[in-house]
This record gives C-alpha cells, structure tokens and sequence, in this order.
C-alpha cells in the first residue's frame, strides 16, 4: 500500500509522514492532498487561541481527555508562527500529553513556520484535511499566540474558542483588537485567580454590545484543576448544534474558498520571479541605486506589464 | 509647507504622520516614498533581535543614550508581528524611555501588525526609509519575537545583533533555528545570570565552526546595569567600518532588491482578485463542494490562465 492508502485504513505513521511531506511541500504533494480530499468533511474543527500564558494548552489536554472519555477519536495540531525559539517550550508542553500519545485514538502534531516554504496557515489547513482523512472525529486547531496568523489559523475552524485569563487586562486587549469577532465561545481560565469576576462581567457587556444571532457562551475554567471542562465542551456542543442548522456550510464554503486562494497566491508567488523577469528586476535596481529611478515607480513599470495580462485572462 | 517638506526640515509631528500613512496605506503612499527617496541612504541600521525576555529593550534603551552622548540622532522602530496581545506590553516597555522622548534626537516608535494592510516587514522598511530622509544619524530596528517576520526586519539592517541569555539554553536553539546566520554581532545579556560563560563558550565554538570572514564577535552585558553597553558599541563600530570597506553596498543592494519584490508582490495581490476572477474562483468552489472537483485541479486550472499570461511578458 502506499502513503494515501496507509492513511485511509488509519495508519499513524503513514498520517505523520505526510503531514510532513505536506509541511516540506514535497513534489507531488499537491496530488496528495487531491487524492484524499474526497474523503473529508467529516470531523468537527476546534479552534483554541489567545495570548501566550493564558493556559491553553492544559486546556487542550484536558478537553482531549474528556472528548476520549466519550469515545471520540482527536487530532490537534499546535500551530506556532513565531518559532523558532518558542518550538521547544511548545514541544516542552506537550510532554505532559505523553500518556495520551499511546492512545490509538489521540494524535498530536506540532507546527511551525518553515521560513519561505508557505505559509503556516495554509500548512495547518494541509494538515487538517489529513487529519479529516484519517477519520478523527475532532480536530483541534491551537495556536501558542495570538497575532493574525493565528487568528487566519483558527477561523478555519468551525468552532473557535477565545482563551483569556482576569489577570492582564486581556478582555480589553482583545476588544481593542477586535478579537471580540473571532470568538464563539469564550474562556475565562485561571478563574481562580486575580479578578475573575470583573473579567467576566466585562466579557458579558461587551459580548452584549454585539449585533449577532449567537452569543458567544462565556465559560470560567481553571484548567489545571480539570475546572469548567465539561462546561466547555457542552458549551462548543450547543455552538456546534447552533452551526450545524445555521452556517456550519456557510462557514466551510468561506474556508475553502481562502484556503483555494492561499494555494493560488502560493503557486503564483513561485512562478513570479523567472529569470526574464528578475532581469528586468535588475535593471531596474541599478536606476533605483544610480537614483535615477524610484522604488515605487519602478515597481509600477514591473507591475505594468504584468498586471496588464493578468486582465486579459 | 506640506507634510513631505516639513518631514525634510526635521518636523518630528511630520514623521509620525508619514509613518501612520504608510503604516495605513493611505493612497498616495507610494509617491510619498518616492519623494524623500533621494534623501534616503546617509543612516546606518542596526537590527536588534532575539527571543522575548533577552532584554532586548532594555539594551536598545542603554545603546541609545550612549549614542546620544556622543551627539549622533537616533531613529528606533519596535516591530511586533505577534501583537495585538503583546502591543500593550510593548509600549510599557517605553514608559522608561519617556525622558528621550522630550529628547529631539530621539524618535522612538512602534510598528504592530495590521491585519490585512500589508506586511510588518514592508511597512517597516518604509518607515525606516522616512527615519533617514529625516535625517538620522543610526536607526534601530528592534523586534519582540524572533519569527521569520523578526528575521526578516533585521535582515533590512546593516549589522544585526543577536541578544540571547545564558539561561534559557538560546544558544542550542538558535544554532537549530538557523539564526547564527543571521548575527553580526552577538549579545549575552543578563551575563550575571546563570551559565553565562558556558553560553560564552557555547557561542564560541558555534562561531568558530562558520566559514565566513566575518567573525562575529560576542559581547556579554547585563543592560540592565549599563554594562558591558560601550563594548556593544565598540563591536558594532568594528562591523560597521569592515561592512563599509566590504559588503555594505552589496547588502543595501539585496535589501533594495527584496523590498522591490515586496511592493511588487504586494500590488499584485491586491490586484489578483478582481470581481471576473472571483466568478471563477466561486463556479471552481461550488464543484468543489459538490465533490466534482479538487482544491489543486481547480487551482491549477484557474493559474493556468493567469501564469501563462505571466510568462508571456
């Protein structure tokens, strides 16, 4: 059998190694991932972002064990953009998740940005419809920070959970930051400290201010204690209900339409810079040095040509 | 006077303006560019980068004061790519350079990532481009992380320093990371603290393996104390003047190429996706969905049309 076949009869390794080969966009992947596309579509996605400290990823291994507890099977990829040097606090924390690698029905991947390979976001998309592949009943989209790599990881779930704790400031960091809009359910963890109660009233009056059909469920948890879990994951369970009679396909047509677009842009971006191209780049830097010419005017001479055809399609 | 000439007589309220316009893409950004272009290239750029908590800051605090001393104007651009969460953080981390903000020679701002407007890194080149028609004697470009976007800030930098600390095992991830490259100058900061000579040493040897003829030299100081803050100067005066006999013009010449590319890049994409080519892409979708259809065939059939054209020109 080969990669795509190993993966489809539930094969771990086969599904580590093509994460992999799709991370390293090893030729022929593209091809990959057509080949299993027809069997996808069939796990729930779970986003969990917030600022770094907030307690996600206990939080995640929490809501791991609890949805094994029902029996149903989890993939979670850890997504951090702003490696390398949080990579190895990130693997650091998954050591504690050690138990549960053992489990057939666990699997868990982290990843980082690869420098020009392509973007982190459309990797993570890559990598869950290998996981949707595979046949995991859940997937768990995590992010390590909170900046809009993150935040275009996590829309690509279909429910996406806002993880915040009383003591920073971070409901009025996250207002500010118009993070409001990205959550579906939000998290005040480490309830036990600080001002839980504040943040929580804060939460509720801005979540209150807003104009749309669902209201986020606010959800206090102390992660580390095992506190609020189940809470949790009733509260993405009424979410999930609420999309799936709602705007569950709404919502996957507006991901798949952005992931199809970042292979585009991706693909395009490679194909840019042939060499005629680059030479004509070059003359244009030497004008540019000699201050005969000005970056943005030469890069509208560049862009003139090139646009210009990319009406005419 | 309009804002363009007030910034070419050294009006502080007219460089913040033109940064906020670049940062926001007002339209007629570019021409703004062009405009003080010529009066660009007579600053020298220092990027200073390494992972969150090395006392990055605190060390640009202390460079900056030694610079003023000796009468040379600074311009410092803190970028954070992972904001928005770390925004507040970073601009607390100012509050203790207020006293140079009532200091003329000092210009002292932040640079966040702003959604959809364009990438850090070229927003930060632009602004850099303004803080030398202003007529700066160094510019400082700061990051808080060290992700591809940090490294790709400090790379528009003449000498790069790379600040790491003796306790956090930095060196053995920056080694993995690739980040040696990357370091003219290296920083062990906190040298108080821990292991400091072990990351000395540590450092030595890696250095002492690159068959560059550049040696970085490695610098311990404890920035909080002001030690070691004149040795920092006097190793980036060494880059300086052997970048000056050697590679400086070559790697302004890399950075005008790669900025080139960016507002290319930049431009088209906002010109990709033109309502004709949105029909495409949505009619591709709906087969898509419908199972008729994969994410890479429909891909390649719409870059098709659009790459051919891109060879023709």
């Amino acid at each position: 059998m080969n990669l795509t076949e190993r993966l489809l009869n539930r094969d771990p390794s086969a599904l580590a190694k093509l994460i992999s080969q799709v991370e390293n966009r090893v030729p022929g992947y593209p091809e990959i991932l057509d080949q299993i596309f027809s069997h996808t579509g069939h796990s729930y996605r779970i986003g969990i972002t917030g600022p770094p400290g907030a307690g996600k990823s206990t939080l995640v291994d929490k809501l791991v064990r609890l949805l094994r507890a029902e029996g149903k099977t989890v993939g979670v990829l850890a997504c951090d953009p702003t490696s390398p040097f949080t990579g190895g606090a990130l693997l650091g924390d998954r050591i504690r998740m050690q138990d549960l690698v053992s489990d057939d029905g666990v699997f868990i991947r982290s990843m980082a940005t690869r420098g020009s390979l392509g973007g982190l976001a459309k990797s993570a998309q890559e990598a869950a419809l290998l996981l949707e592949a595979f046949g995991f009943d859940w997937i768990i989209l995590e992010t390590i920070g909170v900046g809009q790599v993150e935040v275009d990881i996590v829309q690509a779930a279909d429910t996406t959970v806002l993880v915040l704790v009383p003591q920073s400031g971070d409901v009025i960091q996250a207002m500010k930051a118009g993070l409001m809009e990205i959550g579906d359910v939000f998290v005040v963890n480490k309830s036990d400290q600080g001002e839980a109660d504040l943040a929580y009233r804060n939460l509720q009056t801005m979540l209150g201010l807003s104009m749309h059909e669902w209201m986020p469920p606010i959800v206090k948890t102390v992660a580390s204690q095992n506190q609020g879990i189940v809470e949790l994951r009733s509260a993405i369970e009424r979410h999930k209900a609420y999309q799936e009679k709602n705007t569950l396909s709404h919502r996957r047509r507006v991901r798949l339409k952005a992931f199809l677009q970042m292979i585009i842009e991706e693909e395009l971006q490679l194909q840019l810079w042939h060499s005629q191209r680059l030479k004509t780049l070059d003359a244009q830097l030497e004008q540019i040095l000699n201050k005969h010419q000005t970056p943005y005017r030469a890069a509208k001479e560049i862009l003139q040509s090139i646009s210009s055809s990319l009406q005419n399609n």
